[in-house]
């Protein structure tokens, strides 16, 4: 019998939530503990918490600290995307020697624009031996992985480039409001001149295929703007009218001695009237890819659960998905 | 000034050429001796050989040992497809304390066919403490890693299927001939029931994906059957008459329990009227993913080119692609 991977969770928002129903269904992997502060789930059991059918035996608890304590190997770590934000709590979990799989968006690559920090966290995690990944479906998968993966296939590659497009209609009405839906174009880019609206980790998918190509860059760019019904559109929570926001297109850029190296462009709108990942690489030879069905919050919680055994197994250190061997759902 | 890793060539034949000549592009490689056994090549210069533009200053020798004994991290071993055919040169090397990279289809998973064999050669590696992987693009990619990396945002995965069509039109003679081109029907399944006519890979790729979704399959099976022109057809090797065969179609399928886990559909044909390669994933979400430009040659020198630098860092054994971070274009 082989011995499961004891986890404890941290953080039962609706990813952590997601993230912890994939482990559930998986049999070498059991619960230990469970944080969260909200005081509508400390004190409940955790199978109740994420919606399982049944109990789990471990209840949530806001005493971070005595959860930490317990044995396990693993935390699954979501609470927030922003690195210095979570690094306190990711700096107590590493202190008490747990390995840590975080859906924390700018941890999946914290170089990108926290180096300082990053190279903190990094000297700490070898300190304990004890490895964190931060990953998704996005950033950490689908435009930054998932292409460099394909380049293998290159003998060359002289440029990268992805579309993304997220049909946000059927996604949580906390993510339709994030991308704006429902705005005037004026208060989206006062919004988004403010931060408040915009997919966060664009920036780490560029410098994470940057990183997985090997490749230096000058300068990484992000430019927003909204997405503008053309006619109404109706969703489980919003009612967007013609020429108000359906939501975000984003790009992301890697420049190289004034080129383009690698382009991301990402729409997520409740209009979106399909939603596909393409890629183009553009070398020898060139390719082109297009794939259909990876969902958000389906795959970032799959794509969490799938990294949780590599990141059990990988060497000591903050990794990214550029180090861990092929990660797959099993 | 980064050391650059030192490569030893061993066989010069089409696909080894190819390798040399990606790794030739590279800063951060150089070649330190060459093996071959044609008396054509033996003595002359490797950049004559392989046809670059200028000498390399090694020349190719037909004394293995001696040069399997120069300081060298890798060797890119490309001699032949069967495993139990190239294991006494790959014990030769690893014995030098010699990572290994290889175009040996077989090597790819050799569990899937020689699994006693296999053990034998990772206990040697280990022993050395040098790492040894076959690969290429099929088997090594297109038929495995790729689907296999694409289930990492699936939460569960019930059935893989991919279909991959090679326009042989273009290929060298040698494959065009492999694959029946103008042959009768008749004389098509004669030589395909004594496996002179095959792809060799398949089952490898069935057991590399059973291998990275961590699946037991009771059972692989492969079938063979021709092309048939259905007009005529002309390569620059060959005219094919219509009723006579323009190239290959094999499935390999790995059963678990009665079903179909896993379904590889391989087509090479000198009529094929597009290439390509295309994943179905049933699972939760199904994935749909079609992939253009990968090119038989072309690619398999890349893969070899691009793991050769995951191969010097991975761990000692006889590895699959399976336990390497991403490969890419670098």
């Amino acid at each position: 019998m082989t011995k499961k991977i004891q986890v404890i969770l941290y953080g039962l928002g609706p990813i952590g939530a997601a993230c912890a129903r994939v482990l559930a269904m998986r049999p070498d992997y059991e619960f230990v503990g469970a944080v969260d502060l909200d005081p509508a789930k400390v004190g409940q059991d955790v199978g109740d918490v994420i919606g399982l059918s049944e109990k789990v035996g471990v209840k949530v608890s806001d005493k971070t600290a005595r959860v930490l304590a317990k044995d396990a190997q693993l935390v699954v770590h979501a609470t927030g995307s922003y690195f210095l934000q979570v690094k306190p709590q990711l700096e107590q979990i590493i202190k008490q020697g747990k390995n840590i799989v975080s859906t924390c968006e700018e941890l999946s690559n914290p170089w990108a624009q926290h180096p300082r920090a990053a190279d903190e966290l990094n000297a700490l995690a070898k300190k304990h031996r004890v490895t964190v990944v931060g990953t998704g479906i996005n950033p950490g998968y689908a435009m930054d992985t998932l292409p460099v993966a394909m380049t293998a296939v290159c003998q060359q590659v002289k440029r990268v480039r992805v579309k993304r497009v997220v049909d946000a209609s059927k996604r949580r009405m906390q993510l339709q409001k994030k991308i704006g839906a429902g705005m005037t174009a004026e208060a989206f880019r006062e919004a988004a001149a403010r931060q408040e609206i915009r997919h966060v980790g664009l920036s780490e998918s560029v410098a994470l295929v940057a990183r997985g190509m090997g490749w230096t860059l000058d300068q990484i760019q992000e430019t927003i703007e909204p997405v503008i019904a053309t006619k109404r559109v109706v969703t489980d929570y919003f009612t967007v009218e013609p020429n108000f926001v359906t939501g975000v297109r984003q790009w992301g850029r890697g420049l190289y001695e004034g080129e383009d190296k690698i382009i991301l462009e990402l729409e997520m709108a409740v209009d979106a009237e399909e939603a596909f990942d393409e890629v183009w690489i553009e070398g020898t030879p060139d390719l082109h890819s297009l794939i259909k069905g990876i969902h958000g919050d389906i795959s970032t919680a799959a794509v969490v659960a799938n990294t949780a055994r590599r990141v059990v197994q990988a060497k000591p250190g903050l990794l990214t998905m550029m180090d861990l061997p092929v990660v797959s759902a099993r």
